[in-house]
């Protein structure tokens, strides 16, 4: 079966005015071939995160009708909230879910910019897989002074310069629209509210800090216990298992355990496969005898 | 969605004629709503081992279908093989896997066994969760003295009478047609040559010498390495990884450890999730946060 889907994952800086964020939603959902996984709004951060797949075609339609109503919605003038961000629509990215490669993501990225660039006459700054410059693969640049700051540097920064659309804000603001791999967001607890033992663990396990590649981490205080929050931003390369084992070696050298984990919105069922797998040592196994995906292809099958 | 599947997984007496196999799974394949998932074959025991699945109606008319075909073409007096064996058609479980009840698989159980003890005059055993005696639930007690001493025992000993058909055997023998949960065969290697170590973690790890409850598990020596096989006859009560981790400790009281383990057959995801977690220890975690999950339910409500 040549099914074709992209995830796209957009976040709105409106997690407050439950109507703003129902009428995005409403018109991302009404593009044909695109279905809505998931919602998640935070009032503090003001933010809210629309998960949704479908084919290239209807993701990018979808992706531009959401990205066209937050425009109308949400004025950054009067926007206030924790989380960083440029505009109304802050962040776009295109994940690759099946039968579609990470090129045609960053096409899809080049496709819904142009169009954002030039109809809604929004400043557009291509990140990650799909950015133009080294340094706007790293989404933290292309946010640089947020809102209010790249209102000024975007008059006469080259640095600043948009990849498509005017070199100026309007109130929608600015948006970065991407490409990147499926993320998976995992956060371990440990049973201490010693924050400084979380932050130790979180610069030994992640990338930057000579640790696992792949592992964004950061050292946190959650409901009075000190968490370990993680992006695993390549499941395939670096398996969670791997990056839970090593926070349990470390904590174990400041004398703490781990208390519980949780994961943070949506995981590929092969990468809880490939922990299973890794823990039970099973090494005489294929994906294929999993009932569930026998049972799919049985059905494939007969409908042919 | 309302889909009802049953999984029957009917075990023949024939591993080696290709062409009976063929013609047995051609009879199944051939039913309206039934789709064949898995295909086994053994020479030395000569028994084969047919996977399939489909609505209720359809999985009893499919039984019906290959035990029929086998009647005709297995001769039990000409039979011979390792594996313990009573009739052509051997043994027919039928497994609840979505939307429905292990009630419902009784009777479907009774449904089939009446009609094949009318219309084939083939003496039906129900066994296990469709026993009508309590020593029926355990399929040696059934299958005790094989075809050669049933023929015999069924003549004049009250306890071999069977359920449905005649008491007396044909060339085509009886059959033990049951309900049951789903079962996962799941072997553990070990770092060592000495069955003798395997065989005390066996009986140490299964329900009969103590061990687990749902767990049934030999001794063996395979591919030169002691192996622990097992059946879990019930993965939601006795979990995977329990059975693993208890045999990892005893092999360590033996001074060996796990080599590697392997499953056989087919086994149903939340199995291999709920091992994940554990390990995991994801707590916080609910099974729509599985991509997959989302991605059938979002495309069903599509279609509706």
């Amino acid at each position: 079966m040549a099914r074709r889907l992209v995830e796209c994952i957009p976040n709105f800086s409106e997690g407050r005015r439950i109507e703003v964020i129902d009428a995005i939603a409403a018109a991302i959902g009404a593009v044909q071939g695109a279905a809505i996984l998931d919602r998640h709004s935070d009032a503090d951060h003001n933010r809210s995160v629309i998960t949704f797949v479908g084919t290239p075609e209807a993701v990018v339609e979808a992706a531009f009708a959401g990205l066209r109503r937050a425009s109308q919605l949400i004025d950054m003038e009067m926007q206030q909230g924790e989380h960083p961000r440029i505009g109304a629509a802050d962040v776009v990215p295109f994940v690759p879910i099946e039968g579609v490669t990470m090129d045609e993501c960053i096409a899809l990225a080049r496709t819904l910019g142009e169009r954002v660039g030039r109809e809604l006459q929004i400043p557009v700054y291509l990140y990650e897989a799909a950015a133009t410059r080294p340094e706007r693969q790293n989404l933290a640049n292309v946010r640089l002074g947020e809102y209010e700051g790249l209102k000024v540097a975007i008059l006469n920064d080259p640095d600043r310069e948009p990849d498509f659309g005017p070199s100026q804000l309007g109130k929608a603001g600015a948006v970065a629209v991407g490409a990147r791999a499926l993320l998976i967001a995992f956060n371990v607890y440990l049973t201490t509210d010693d924050i400084e033992i979380a932050k130790k663990i979180a610069l030994a396990v992640r990338q930057s800090g000579g640790g696992l590649a792949y592992v964004k981490a950061l050292g946190l205080l959650v409901k009075g216990r000190a968490q370990v929050s993680m992006n695993l931003t390549d499941y395939t390369q670096t398996p969670i298992h791997q990056a839970v084992e090593l926070i349990r070696r470390e904590a174990a050298r400041y004398g703490v355990a781990v208390h519980h984990s949780e994961l943070v919105g949506l995981i590929p069922q092969a990468a809880l496969v490939d922990a299973a797998r890794w823990y039970l040592q099973l090494d005489e196994f294929s994906p294929d005898q999993i009932l569930e995906t026998r049972l799919e292809d049985a059905f494939r099958q007969e409908t042919d």
